[in-house]
């Protein structure tokens, strides 16, 4: 978003979502939080709240949703996310952390966590012992590892290096690992996974990620890639195997999300940084250096403007 | 499959399913079909029985299925297709014709009827009033047209060109025509169709018909382009919208389609020819000159050999 790679960024942007802290106010209409509640906002902060996608619940995919920053409000003024420290937010897109988890670690799951929390529920990927590939470790991928499992799901991490094997399997538990450069690993694992989440946003080929899949398995794209795909036909006639996508997810789905994520104490795994720090973690994101999420402690560390 | 252009024909290859006949006789423990039955034979002749997709009724998808030509059979022998006076098949591979329609404009529904009947039951685009959009109008488009039709469907006709509006209006019941190149015809479109039954195996590009669907639309390719086409993945992140396959359907489905086909008069639009036409039918189909099937008149046209 900072630097339009998308085409939708407006100027100046302000970036920041996954956000959370304590109700230090209500306004007199409020009856679902109280002063002192731990409370989060995501990536929403505004939707039509009539159409099919906000009756359902899908605000989400809203046309009119409203993002946490960059984004024209209902009152036309722009909003500018959570690098702040106090916020005003319409309560019904507000969501309530659960007691046993640390905001912090909490925070990310905002939005990483419910970009892999709502396909894996959606395309029907949260079945016990089925099998689950998830391609890329990063903020999205290192999450949707720890919900699968918690889903009961056999997990198989693919990424691009061996790098990461160890971190993926003794770390955060995933059963399998896959470099997905390396032919023999790839034919090894060919026909086993009921679904893989794609996080991976760079260019890519989706030619052995669909061999990965049994019949009628499913390949869904949460990350973004500027430009399309090749994509071979045959896997999806020969083997009614399918392409979808997901993204982000509604909030009583979120609020769902994050209480799985309290009953089974999952956060994700966080550098927790000063506010001066954020143009170094900039840089360092650029280039992937960070296991796994930036979360800025805003309380602590931003300075009043002089 | 004549001109390798899959890369899995054998020679030599005699192609030719879309069987239709009379049963002449039966085997000693044949129970489902006696002399005199209108029967007739799809895509497949064989399968292995006892995997999950036999399992499930789905033998087209058998890892060891055994197609009507051009595939080793049980006892190792090649199959070699209908375009012959007479032909012996395993009972559990036979499709009962309704005695309403005719053998010859029933024929290709064993391969193209079923291709695109199964894909509009199994991916749930076969409810009343959804908008179904047809890419192609050839020997499975125009035959997708009249089963969504039958199954209550809006439908609309998407085309390179406008020559075969009539055609779709008038003929074949469409209730919309769209000329694929014509931005404005896609832009007035855009957002309308539930499914889409892509039937074109040419390259081309899916982001105008993936603009076309609904949120969650789903566009089905049944047409198989030897070349990867390019995946815009923003329209299945944004929107949930899903691209799937479907080959042909399993013996069991073939049967319910072809039962369906009876009950609304549902027939292929063909051209008849005798066996001494069959080049230059092929050099007509390699320009897409045929409406909308050729079908080879066995009985009366196959001289025997001197």
């Amino acid at each position: 978003m900072i630097k339009n790679d998308w085409g939708f960024s407006t100027y100046p942007l302000v970036p920041g979502h996954e956000i959370v802290g304590v109700v230090t106010e209500v306004g007199a209409k409020v009856t679902k939080y109280k002063t002192g509640d731990k409370v989060g906002v995501g990536c929403l902060v505004g939707s039509c709240g009539s159409c099919d996608s906000c009756t359902e619940g899908l605000e989400n995919y809203c046309p009119k949703m409203i993002q946490t920053y960059g984004f024209k409000y209902y009152d036309d003024t722009m909003t500018y996310g959570g690098y702040s420290d106090n916020m005003v937010c319409d309560e019904d897109f507000i969501i309530r952390i659960p007691d046993n988890l640390p905001l912090d670690a909490a925070a990310p799951l905002l939005c990483a966590g419910i970009t892999v929390y709502s396909p894996l529920k959606y395309y029907g990927l949260d079945k016990p012992s089925m099998h689950i590939g998830v391609v890329g470790l990063g903020g999205l991928g290192h999450v949707a590892v720890k919900f699968a499992k918690a889903m009961g799901a056999k997990v198989t991490v693919i990424s691009t290096s061996d790098s990461k094997r160890d971190e993926a399997i003794s770390r955060l538990g995933a059963d399998q690992f896959v470099v997905s450069r390396d032919p023999q690993q790839i034919k090894s694992a060919m026909g086993t996974m009921d679904g893989i989440i794609n996080t991976v946003s760079a260019t890519h080929s989706l030619l052995p990620l669909l061999g990965l899949l049994k019949r009628k398995g499913k390949l869904v794209m949460v990350g973004a890639p500027e430009k399309p795909l090749e994509l071979s036909v045959m896997p999806l006639i020969f083997e009614r195997k399918m392409v979808m996508g997901s993204m982000i997810g509604g909030i009583k789905e979120t609020q769902e999300m994050i209480d799985m994520a309290g009953k089974h104490n999952i956060t994700a795994d966080i550098e927790l940084i000063s506010a001066d720090y954020v143009n170094t973690a900039m840089e360092r994101l650029a280039k992937a250096d960070v296991r796994y999420r930036f979360v800025i402690d805003v309380a602590n560390t931003l300075k009043p403007t002089p």
